[in-house]
């Protein structure tokens, strides 16, 4: 096996993992590593702590790939994303020109799923040499919350949208759809949408033994979430949460 | 451990249980059934197969629950889907009171992911003696579908909506969102949206030997896909399938 797998892993618990997951990280001679950033200590001893417990294979070895800056101030916030995208593709390609060698497979972790504002296969997307790539789903953070609450993120005949902080900041709630799950949102986007009637799920560090769950009437709990998020972040570096806001109707 | 367990399995390989799922299946002692109907007896094996394979630890049991005659032609659809389900809690109530000793851990399987349209939880919310249960979620079809493409279902800091066909063939394609994924549709309502700028997804027995995937410009594949869905249908007695619509904008 060649190529690249792109693998799903959920928050990075061995217990979180596919079968299948699990099969493809003792695939794979080496593991390309692309989401440097503020949590990269954190992210760093994560994903060598999960291969370490579950590879059993055979040996494998890490790439870092040099981060390029992305422009977090830019207006055009589309165009700032997809030039920080082709630099990654740039940056990765030349990785694995140099690193893997012929016959190697490499691999790239993905938190969570892919399939959710995950910029990896976009970047696979971008590269001058396409590369088979494989894609092995994992748990997304939105599953583990809903799993966290006991809850469905659907009601019956009604649709679930998912999106970020920063659309609901731009946008509000969507008028055609009263369950909206919101990722990626630090600056806790939900105090500005109506409260009337909206009941919010939130957790962070979903399925770790780190779990936070708090839920109840926004009104009644936005400060609250605020509260445990900041401290949350305060104390490990890092947070990574998610919620869903469901609109009485 | 007593209580109830919602396990989600995905399709049923166990290649796509995470180890906390075969785990939780080994710690059930009775497995109540719910989901009968027209496609029970391909589910019938398909879940006794998954329990076979992957049960190692101790003895278990299956009891199929009377699954109450549900509505179909109802006018009120949301009215017809609640009566049914309180009759469910009303038959699941009484097999769990009759079945499950003292001491004893209950399961129900859940196809996919417990999350997105599934009845699992609200069936047991509507329990009149409540029990405790554990959520243990599973890799949705619609996550299946994504990795099978090798797509991401979210554009960069855009939404995506998952809904059902039902709803898609009432209010047609959203206003505010240009990814829609369809669960549900076995009238293909992919058929009635504007097919201007539109491509398809399309994917049936997602992660099984029996994959059947399609994609394209929806004019230039829509009626291959349902002729497709028409003949698996046909071939197996069943088809579960799901897409992905992306509207170029």
């Amino acid at each position: 096996m060649t190529g690249i797998a792109v693998i799903g892993v959920g928050m990075g618990e061995p217990e979180h993992l596919t079968g299948q997951a699990v099969a493809a990280l003792n695939s794979v001679d080496v593991f390309f590593a692309l989401d440097k950033g503020s949590a990269a200590d954190e992210l760093f001893h994560l994903r060598h702590d999960l291969c370490r417990r579950v590879i059993t294979s055979h040996p494998y070895r890490f790439v870092d790939v040099e981060d390029p800056r992305r422009d977090r101030g830019a207006a055009d916030y589309g165009r700032a994303v997809a030039d920080w995208i082709a630099a990654r593709a740039t940056a990765l390609g030349e990785a694995i020109r140099r690193e893997l060698g012929p016959g190697e497979r490499g691999g790239l972790l993905a938190w969570g799923d892919p399939a959710f504002y995950d910029s990896t296969l976009r970047v696979l997307d971008a590269l001058l040499d396409p590369v088979d790539v494989e894609v092995i789903p994992g748990l997304s953070s939105i599953q583990m919350l809903a799993a966290a609450h006991r809850i469905s993120l659907t009601r019956v005949g009604r649709p679930v949208q998912v999106t970020t902080g920063r659309r609901l900041a731009a946008c509000g709630f969507p008028s055609d759809c009263d369950d909206v799950v919101v990722m990626l949102d630090p600056e806790c986007s939900f105090r500005d949408v109506d409260h009337v009637g909206v009941t919010i799920y939130w957790g962070a560090y979903l399925g770790s033994e780190h779990q936070i769950l708090i839920s109840g009437e926004l009104d009644a709990v936005a400060d609250e979430i605020v509260a445990a998020r900041a401290e949350a972040k305060r104390r490990r570096g890092w947070v990574m949460d998610t919620y869903l806001l469901r609109r009485s109707s």
